[in-house]
């Protein structure tokens, strides 16, 4: 069994975001999804149970309002690293949460993040460690 | 050990394909890289042996002087689709390629490329598959 109902806040519902908020709602997690267009929270799968924040996560008001401070985990998913950055750093040193994950499109900028106690995931990397195997002779995953 | 030198042919020439051209052509197999933008083949390993093709892989033509008749492996890596799925299409079915894999953004349209017999890796899923296990409670990966 999983461990006990986690509040968790998602940055971004985009595709990805609206995916991950949808899945953790449905797991039974508390959850918040954040973004600045209101239209993308038609992302969100119909069983969602969570609460939206409309605002500019490159903003500290936004982050504040989001109760980043209560969260044990935050989802730094926007489409902008910049951006993603600023609310990893808030969340992590600011209101101190513990787990922060982020998405991170460059490559070069995952150890920025990682040294500042960040888990980093990146879809350029993901995707080439899975392009490997079909190189190394795998005739599927 | 690894199966005998292939040969490789990768369309695109972004982050992902210009590092699966690279780590291809490091591991000793032949690799042919296609990019409608000549640029693009500085984000090439130094090390990079293979040959480049500039052209628009939207065109048959292009596709067809790359030589895909004779390839192993055709990876299909553009940032578009719909080319994606037309590099796919002819590999398979003109050139007759076995092994066929195609980047795909949208998840929703990974099946049409699978219902032809083509491989996908979709960014998409992939970043929501690795997200999933920090809410399973994972601690890392």
């Amino acid at each position: 069994m999983k461990r006990s109902r986690k509040f968790i806040v998602v940055f971004g519902c985009g595709r990805i975001g609206s995916a991950i908020a949808s899945v953790a709602s449905m797991k039974g997690h508390n959850v918040i999804v954040v973004d600045k267009d209101e239209r993308s929270f038609r992302r969100l799968s119909s069983e969602f149970s969570g609460f939206t924040v409309v605002g500019d996560a490159a903003e500290f008001e936004t982050i504040k309002k989001s109760q980043v401070a209560n969260a044990d985990i935050v989802f730094a998913l926007t489409n902008d690293d910049s951006t993603n950055y600023f609310i990893s750093v808030c969340s992590r040193y600011i209101f101190g949460v513990e787990k922060v994950v982020a998405r991170v499109y460059d490559p070069a900028k995952a150890k920025i993040f990682e040294e500042s106690g960040v888990e980093v995931v990146c879809p350029v990397t993901l995707m080439v460690e899975k392009l490997r195997f079909y190189i190394d002779g795998g005739d599927k995953l």
